[in-house]
């Protein structure tokens, strides 16, 4: 039996809304069972209520939020900041803040959900700006977990340990790894490559006081190689790295699906060993890898994709869920605790470590 | 009839020495026929002549110039600007200095290339510490090239415009591109996003007085897409993107090769579909795209990559030879000569803008 969880639900988010959201929860349920775990979804009742008609949920699972206000997906973060309150977004992502659910999941739009965040439950991270976004990137070895993928400018080697700190934490709790190893993403592996941020991070990650299992320096083609658990970047290199590594693999996909329809002869092979492909297929399916954690708030906050399908907003429920029933943030707690004895927090930064959120 | 041009060769560089570069010559003359060019081939007189003997090239392409010394894969190239002198590596730079060749290649270690060739040709770009490598990318659309793929460690703006300035006239070069349009590596589309330096650089691009077909801010997966046919980015960035890029397109390999290789009649398939896969594999082969230009320098230098085979070196051999036949120099230089209307360059810098070569 596991532990009773609640996990709160923007239904309105995403290009879809409930029809994706609601699905989402199904998939999730037959996916993983749900024994014990709850929803709250905030949003359009009646719309809500069209979609659960088609679901075959346990009455008793879902509770239903009503609201009417919604933030556009292309709403600025600082407009959905001022006016937002209210909305299926902010409700729910309030819900974590009362302790009525455990966690949050949306798939509305990022720069709103990290502002309305931050704004509700606040950083716990001394040194962040904004949340950190991890992705769960296949590798030949199984999941490795990157991060600052996009939230964070320009990091300095204080924020770099904070996401060594929370990568950990969070690898543990939802892939189960048992002392995951930590890499720095950097153009070589000798101490004396880098740039300042990344080097003084080496540093602190080398010789400090954080229980870490600490490997050292990574190059880029070690994150699908699996050769660490945990991928440390700035926000700037992450996103980068993360569309870069999206951008290959649809071009290979693409120049396989165009050789393997280019005449007779190839379609015929490809209609023989078809369901070999389908299963290469599914290991780098997105809606598999899909949900991407906001790590550094004081609640736990799950970003799904704005395009997802149920089966990938399933997944993203999956990782709240794994997240809520974890000691993922005690962990953290702890880890982050110890930076005091490496920085100096006693005075506010002179100038933010990161860019202002727009 | 196209203009005569001799290419100095370190025919002791790279994993292989004279045994992947006297056959590299060969490749180079089998695909692109090779007339009217010369080759001059540093290094060891007998294992020279001994592969020689297995080709069958023209008498008079050919010219030996013997040494015995050579820069070890793994020498510093602190060490390797000291003790080079007279190596393969160093005399094969000094011909481009002399003016006895057009342009070099070699397939040596990397670090020492760039320090013997700032050393002996100086750098031609005025923000610049060290040369900027560029990367052939294949894409949808062709080939993109990114700059700088591994350099220089956190450039600033004006490295980022040089680089911009640089690629550009490759581009015209070796791909033939007219007015290649030029985008910048960023987080994001909008004017507000990213860090300072690409900011500045955006802005630069845009409204400086340089004649150069700017597209603006590009993200990670636009560069596979072929969105723009020149990707600026600072040396951190591009060469942790460019292994991830390749450290995914391995990963993909991988997944297709086991796959097709899991059962009986996946075999069967990939057997009879075999054609078509063979084609899609020779569009991303490396060897198709090796030869890594060192820009920035007052000569042409190709970096082959070091494991590469004959027909890889053969592919770097027809970068130097189209970009010692192009105007690539002087394009370059009226545009880098507009630089002094932006960038102050009367006091030198406070702190030099990259790192120390190590």
């Amino acid at each position: 039996m596991q532990a009773p969880v609640t996990i709160s639900l923007d239904a309105m988010g995403g290009d879809h809304g409930p029809s994706v959201v609601v699905p989402g929860v199904q998939s999730f349920v037959r996916a993983h069972g749900g024994e014990g775990v709850r929803f709250l979804l905030h949003g359009d009742e009646t719309r809500i209520r069209a979609e659960l008609a088609h679901c075959s949920l346990p009455a008793d699972t879902v509770d239903i939020r009503h609201t009417d206000k919604v933030v556009a997906m292309d709403e600025k973060p600082a407009q959905a900041m001022r006016r937002g309150k209210g909305s299926s977004l902010w409700n729910a992502v309030e819900a974590v803040k009362t302790g009525e659910a455990g966690g949050v999941v949306s798939a509305g739009n990022t720069g709103a959900l990290m502002a309305i965040s931050k704004l509700i439950l606040r950083m716990s991270a001394p040194g962040l700006e904004r949340p950190a976004i991890v992705a769960s990137w296949p590798t030949f070895k199984g999941h490795t977990a990157v991060l600052d993928v996009g939230a964070n400018i320009g990091s300095d080697a204080e924020q770099l340990v904070e996401f060594a700190i929370m990568g950990e934490a969070f690898q543990t709790a939802v892939r189960g790894t048992v002392r995951p190893t930590i890499g720095l993403l950097n153009v070589g592996s000798e101490d004396m490559k880098g740039n300042e941020q990344v080097k003084e991070a080496h540093a602190i990650l080398r010789d400090g006081p954080f229980d870490l299992n600490y490997y050292g320096f990574v190059e880029g083609d070690d994150i699908a190689k699996g050769t660490v658990d945990v991928v440390v970047t700035d926000g700037f290199t992450g996103n980068i790295a993360l569309k870069t590594a999206e951008g290959t693999a649809r071009y290979i996909s693409a120049l396989l699906r165009e050789a393997l329809t280019s005449n007779l002869q190839a379609k015929l092979g490809a209609a023989i060993a078809m369901p070999a492909l389908k299963k290469m297929r599914e290991k780098i399916d997105p809606s598999a890898i899909n949900g991407g954690p906001l790590l550094g708030l004081n609640g736990i906050v799950v970003k799904s994709h704005g395009g997802a399908d149920a089966k990938g907003f399933g997944n993203a429920i999956r990782i709240a869920v794994d997240l809520a029933r974890s000691d993922y943030m005690t962990k953290v707690g702890a880890n982050l605790g110890k930076l005091d004895a490496v920085f100096d927090h006693s005075s506010p930064p002179a100038a933010p470590a990161g860019e202002p959120l727009q």
